[in-house]
């Protein structure tokens, strides 16, 4: 195994195809770990990985820790509440100052577009991006990757709606980046309002109606709209946004198929997602999150092999 | 070993004689590990247990992480600060996310009645019911049980009287299934207002007046009085729940006996409890602590085989 | 290895210079562990170490963790936020409940000066302080002494200046004792409302400007200012502070040359040290950080031999 390019994980922007084939590849194999009785191995049980999570979040933090005790690393949970962070230090001093205390891989998560990549160049640990700002989400994506990757086969033309708020999503960032580079074709479909102008560049196609984009794909990635957009006024109600851009069975039944549906969690029941479609046979939604684990601990090893 | 007739512990009330039996005699042998110089055990390190805590908790919260690790199990900490719950995911959602996760055992407390048991039916996980509202707290009466077992030798036909508020409290309804099934004698004394009424059709005798109970009884069990209730109404003011219902040495004297005093932590000192009598070598308290690390371990071990 | 002759750390006060002496030399031990690859011994694998932090920290309850840690011991932490302490429990009822869980060490943070020493007198358990309201924090003195020690080769006749809010820190307490016991010359140095009256009876000399602090000086250690003192009238404004008590370039210049520069974080850049100050080559604010695991894995090897 030759190891990655990369030194640390900001963005999948920034990846070669070939180390995102090598993240893929090398998460199978622990897929495969964790389907055995003790799902743990040795693997990075001499490194530290700190959780450094400026926002709240359940499953990502759970997933990281998760993935770096089952290769046997220590772990250290930083979040921001009962911290120093309230005494006013700044990111780089708290980081510069767990580092200090020998983290050898530094999870982040950060409402600032860009605090990994500024990390990354200040920090001599690996950086790992766990969402910044609307920036990216890149083990986001690559576990979207994988999971794709696992029910189709393979991801070369395979057809991925991205359906909603796209202006403030990292998560649609990383995986337009993510399935660009893999061979997927790319539409999103959302409110004119929280589709990016000139999109177009990013090598995606707009879909400007919800059923339109559901005939076209192979799979309906559903993305979480944020309940303070409408304060914003980028769309007028969470029952308007359900009715024209959520995906319900009624715009199944227009379009005229089932699709599989992924999610990045948390869903709103019945706002941009059907509960009843997100609870049936079609959503990968757990099976993402299974695969979280496992991605996560293919990066943590990968750039802790260095 | 047979193994729990039970794959969830939701309640004292669907527990059998025998798994009953089973969990108390188990505790004997974690209980001897404990008094180990190293006091772990490799028994569960293929398993992984979730402490899913939607109530804030001191105790409850560490003896249960402290006893799945000395079984050498993984733990995840999920508490409602600063998780998705605050954007809204359902209980429901929150669980079956993190069983994604291969979680092997979800432990739960959450303040509605019922949460345990909605958990058990819905999960692959075996589901254990650290408290849910005004319900069950079965480890809790699984300790008490132990506790006494320890301290009389044997439960049957002793006497304990539990004093407070029975209305809402789920160590009371826990204690009057577990102590019931074991052959004691239960009596409950407390305000009218916060005695259930028809509580005698669960098999135990009220004694209005705190004296005769200590009279009756071989243990008083003194239940924690939650402030809130006085807003509510239950009763007038702390200073006359005290006079009135507390546990202190006039109470005694009239009484004419000492009793071994036992709580469920944590006392409101010279409210429910003399602060003189918590400390006294009657008191039971820091036993119940200590032997709740140990029931905690029978119980995670004994789902921990299926 | 004889062991200390104190079962608790309360404070440096209570410190025999051989104990003292003990800890820094059991450093350079834990020192070289945190050199290897594998960062973990197995010497504390049969203690159970309880961080209970009644004041929210970083870096002190991380380093404490990471020590337990890599000395193989079990960590339990408690923060006051989501716990009992909401109920109204008090410090020794919680403490004990959870020593009742059999814990060996219990590292305590508290705002309230002497209540290290208070847990001491009433538990089984060693005690550690992590700081008590302005009394002392014996570990941060230690791990400052230990770097003074790898700066300078020795502390005799070492001239070291402490520089801010006196008054109210318990750091510098510490280092007073600490510096003083090993040899050390030390002055405070801070606006008038800030030094205690009768500070020289420590056995330390007042400075009233920076300047000639910094002139006099082989060390200048900068103090964190609190931003509440100045609503309490303490200083006139933040700027003031910086511009007469803050430590920066013009003052380094006026005094004539470069001084190593300790800070024990987090910094107010720009406040009491000048931000290009705390990132310069003459800082040994990282150093200190990075010593702080190393000295508290001495303290908790040192206090669990008994």
């Amino acid at each position: 195994m030759a190891g990655l390019q990369v030194t640390h994980l900001t963005g999948i922007r920034e990846l070669s195809l070939s180390d995102l084939q090598q993240i893929l590849s090398t998460t199978d194999q622990f897929a495969e770990v964790l389907q055995r009785s003790v799902k743990q191995v040795p693997s990075l049980r001499h490194l530290t990985v700190l959780n450094l999570f400026y926002e709240s979040s359940t499953r990502t933090r759970i997933s990281f820790e998760l993935a770096a005790r089952r290769l046997s690393a220590q772990v250290v949970n930083f979040s921001v509440a009962g911290s120093s962070v309230s005494k006013g230090e700044t990111l780089l001093d708290t980081a510069r100052n767990l580092e200090a205390m020998q983290m050898d891989l530094v999870v982040v998560r950060h409402q600032a577009s860009g605090a990994a990549h500024f990390l990354a160049q200040q920090l001599r640990a690996s950086v790992i991006n766990a969402g910044d700002g609307i920036n990216e989400h890149p083990t986001q994506a690559l576990l979207d990757a994988y999971t794709l990757r696992q029910f189709a086969g393979s991801l070369t033309g395979l057809k991925v709606a991205l359906i909603g708020d796209i202006r403030h999503s990292r998560v649609a960032r990383s995986n337009i980046f993510c399935l660009g580079k893999l061979g997927a074709q790319v539409a999103v479909c959302g409110p004119p309002s929280l589709i990016p102008q000139a999109i177009e560049t990013l090598g995606v196609t707009v879909l400007p109606d919800v059923v339109e984009a559901l005939r076209w794909c192979d799979v309906a990635y559903v993305l979480r709209i944020q309940r303070e957009r409408q304060q914003a006024g980028y769309f007028p109600s969470l029952q308007e946004y359900a009715a024209w851009f959520g995906v319900h069975e009624r715009a199944l039944q227009q379009a005229g198929k089932k699709v599989p549906i992924m999610h990045p969690g948390p869903v709103n029941r019945d706002v941009e997602l059907a509960a009843v479609l997100a609870d049936s046979g079609h959503s990968l939604i757990l099976q993402q999150v299974k695969n979280g684990v496992a991605v996560r601990m293919a990066v943590l090893f990968l750039l802790g092999q260095r």
